[in-house]
């Protein structure tokens, strides 16, 4: 019998759109329950740590974003071809929630307030992080010769997260990627898999 | 052939030492290689993401604390018994890495610095983080009835990161576990294994 998914999440791309592409590229039935901001103070303690995304299998609950991507590239063959694999998608993810991180507090609602601190963390982001975060990414897909994905031969659940971060990053500060060619490939040949394209054409909306 | 391992991290417990202990539970030999601070500087660019700990397999590298504690545990059978158990272990290191955060920006070098806010920051993370996220931890392990560990009726590496915060968190704020005795005897239990009081007898003493 087949799993039971829905996927609450806010009416957003954000934290909840990675495992959207993964059901869309696994072509998986789920229920993407969307949450309207206004709604929220109401529901939150509903949901365990008060927060989003979350997935329910059945009558199970599992929080955390990249939980929920792991756990589900594991269902659908997304998860790399061995430990080693796994591992080095868990790297990157982890370096992308790190670099998520910062990004945050130099821009949004959450950014240093302070305008001489926010200039020093800014000069640091452009000028230490970008181009370590952006250079080891494509150092990882030059490793791996003809294939175009950041883990190995196969495109993995990691691409898919990237792809949309990238889609996101690009839209913020569109002149980064001009200087990582195979960044912005992996994201443009993320988006034309049939199953990606019909999903992003018919998806919700929404500026972020 | 056995494989080669070479884990390396500052001389201090911090976050290392949650891979130290699955070596020493594991019962399997590694290089416990540790950097002094002064020596950091100059080291650091040799290491791809400019950060510690990183695993050395063989002639690869793997980088992320959670990354590496996920293979490992994978390596030694301490991820769960299937792909459920290892999502729930993988939700839980989240939310410990999320609450390490945010103890981060009331304590220590990188706190608020402005004493309004971090008097703002203090109360909600005493009034809500902190009762959500060891009543959170409390409940899992409730789930498992008899079994005094977080995730299913074994001992997972989340349990032997979860000890060694526990160990560092009581140290700091030393009354919060009384109210959480759950938590407070799966330390207990984790320290009391053979293997893991023979590490913690001979490792180096730090303060952190």
């Amino acid at each position: 019998m087949p799993e039971n998914y829905k996927l609450t999440y806010f009416n957003m791309k954000g934290m909840g759109e990675p495992a959207r592409l993964i059901f869309a590229y696994a072509g998986v039935e789920y229920e993407d329950n969307r949450i309207e901001r206004p709604d929220w103070p109401a529901l939150k303690k509903n949901f365990p740590w008060g927060q989003l995304p979350v997935l329910q299998v059945g009558d199970r609950i599992l929080s955390q974003s990249n939980a929920i991507c792991r756990y589900l590239g594991q269902k659908f063959n997304l998860n790399g071809r061995d430990d080693w694999e796994s591992a080095k998608i868990d790297e990157l993810a982890d370096a992308l929630a790190d670099f998520r991180k910062e990004i945050m507090t130099i821009h949004g609602d959450s950014a240093e307030k302070d305008e001489t601190k926010k200039a020093a963390l800014t000069a640091n982001f452009i000028g230490n992080t970008v181009p370590r975060f952006f250079g080891n990414m494509e150092s990882a897909i030059a490793k791996n010769g003809d294939s175009p994905y950041l883990v190995g031969k196969n495109l993995t659940w990691v691409d898919l997260q990237m792809a949309h971060f990238l889609d996101m990053f690009d839209a913020m500060i569109p002149n980064v990627l001009d200087t990582f060619p195979k960044l912005r490939k992996l994201k443009q040949n993320v988006f034309k898999i049939p199953s990606i394209a019909q999903w992003i054409e018919k998806r919700p909306k929404t500026a972020f």
